[in-house]
């Protein structure tokens, strides 16, 4: 089931192994079929070393495990939250690469100092409240979710693809897995050269709206500029 | 004699060298066997490149030499006093990974700023006290094993697989050789991404109690959810 | 046509992967022919790991495409300024390298701290002034270059082979493409080892005015002294 | 002439490359025949990918070239100053790697942080004056050397094998060109581990003098317990 989305969610787990930004079996990524509402996600704890597309497992929007033999990996209930109230995306990543860690660890969001950050997010990476006792005593995964969400409040998902969930790490997403992982790494990229800019010069503004505007729309909507069309 | 334990030393070795933890002949990693008391280590000295099982020394708790041709790790006296001390742990590694090792020099103990940290050590990763004249002067090797043990007098070594000697380096444990090497290859991230932290929140308090726990008692004890079913 | 040139800007391209300066499809590389006018550019947007010599896009100095099928660089219109107002560079190479691009952020040029920086770059890397609205809203490319020219008004782009755009990244050239290539990457490493000394020593002056023509004559000019004679 | 040497200079110089201490063509190792008094050292600005042992330069200790049709490293008289001067020293190392690189910048000394700088530097890592003007101007080269020698006036270039020239880089120095080389490597990992220490704790006072007894005398001098027995 689910045979082409299985190898991308696989490929895209891979690719998070391929530029480093997981250790051992930590990071997971999902992808949905919109059409079924099937979610296909990497397993719980398992050797990114030995992973086949089999060992993908595949759960309802409600997590009711539709096929597969493995427990589907413990950030499943954050990944199912995002498809639920983020209708336009079709992959979710969530890594503890390090940079973007160490923002999320700081309670700080990225600003966006420069048109790296701009290509890819229209705006500054938000980090979350911190979870509350009560988020944290009972449905922790779930609430997880739900402060991503709320984070969201007056964000769009697709202009700004990534969060910093506060004390813990990065969630990314994207229009596929593929988008999801790739967005994941630039991230890392952008977290990295955040961090140097923030030392090099704490007092940094970062870029103007309008270069905001100028290189997210470069590579962005209708009047895209970048790469070969269509 | 202990043939599987010596391939299992000899392997948590090499995973140092794998992950990029160890320079030329620095660390040694040890594991015991509990029923006969003896202690298979790291020979001293010897390069990571040409190391097989039959180079492993075999000790018992007292560190007389019950096979081998070599000489034991330099570290050897810490190693078995952390097996004496420590009942429950199963292999011991020590290694002068820069991140851990910067914290040890400079005499902090790393705060659980995440939930990374939590996954793994359940509270700061402490730093010993600075050994005093009379430890270094005499039984020094002996005496840094004393000092881990102080640090650990109101603490769960099982529940913070990891100790900083003030000045020097890391020090790390777990149920196996291969537990505790994974220990120390995650305390590396930690350490790095605690800096990252330390450097963009000076003041960051880390994560609740109830962020630990939860994180913690996520992958140990009874009612763990990480991973596959045993 | 102009295939030697081709397969030279393809090897300075890859010479940035090789080297780790650039990620996906970030960077771009340009050679021009003088005598044609005519100028070799990376194509926009596609991978570098199946970029052949045959993908690179000719252009004139107006930017009229006079071979290839693919769009050229969204950056062409900056490489085709400086090659009109720089008439001695062969080779334009723009990358997002993190510590170049983190000084280029934080609107720091990048002081001459040591011999290493004065072997290569006779003064600071100096960083751009701020685009304008106009400069952003109009012809944002073009205008990225002339704030590039007019950084170099009382500069010598041969003695300075790399500038900072702020808020944005490094730009560097040279006599051919591999030249420029070679270029950026030593400013990478020039803007990492600043980066350190900036945080160890935030008040260090850099090299004497004599160190610098010591070291710059040293690789540079009729008197040059370093590597094999002609 | 001197097979085995230049065979040694250039493993050693190719060492300088394997752990990544040098960019393009920086960088340059050499060796002492103590019984003619000619060094053998890597030519000037030749790659390290094509390097052979016939590539090897050898001079006497005044500089006169005794075989070798290539130009010696343009370092070469800094090297022939130290080999005059510290008449136990068999192999001069050369680098531009990066955080030692950066100390040098600072202007800052590597003091003596923890028990890896005690195992391989009997003190802190010393900083040479800045050069003068006369100094520059003049025989630069040697003049570099004479700054270092200076430098150790009150110091043993046998417990402390390594310098920072300032505003420019380390010369490292060992028994051989490979001890020396060992040195310039763990010189770079101390350099990183001091600037992670320094800025986690500016007011870090390092090892006690008991400290860096017990570590420097655990493998220098008649007394070593580390590694293997001759």
């Amino acid at each position: 089931m689910l045979n082409d989305l299985r190898a991308q969610v696989l490929d895209a787990n891979l690719e998070l192994v391929r530029r480093g930004l997981v250790l051992y079996t930590f990071g997971n990524v999902s992808g949905i079929d919109r059409q079924t509402g099937y979610v296909v996600i990497k397993p719980s704890g398992i050797p990114y070393e030995s992973m086949q597309a089999e060992h993908m497992v595949i759960t309802d929007l409600d997590g009711n495990i539709v096929e597969g033999n493995l427990r589907p990996s413990s950030d499943l209930a954050t990944h199912l939250l995002l498809y639920r109230e983020f209708p336009s995306i079709g992959g979710v990543v969530h890594t503890h690469s390090e940079y973007a860690t160490a923002w999320a660890q700081a309670g700080r969001s990225i600003p966006a100092y420069g048109t790296t950050h701009a290509d890819y997010f229209y705006g500054p990476v938000p980090v979350t409240d911190e979870l509350t006792l009560d988020d944290i005593g009972s449905d922790y995964v779930h609430n997880t979710g739900l402060a991503i969400v709320r984070c969201f409040r007056n964000l769009n998902p697709d202009a700004v693809p990534a969060v910093l969930v506060a004390g813990h790490a990065p969630f990314c997403w994207g229009k596929t897995p593929a988008d999801a992982a790739h967005n994941a790494v630039v991230l890392e990229s952008v977290a990295r050269m955040a961090f140097y800019t923030a030392t090099l010069n704490p007092e940094c503004k970062g870029v103007s709206q309008a270069l905001l505007d100028r290189h997210y729309f470069r590579k962005h909507g209708a009047h895209a500029t970048y790469g070969q069309k269509g």
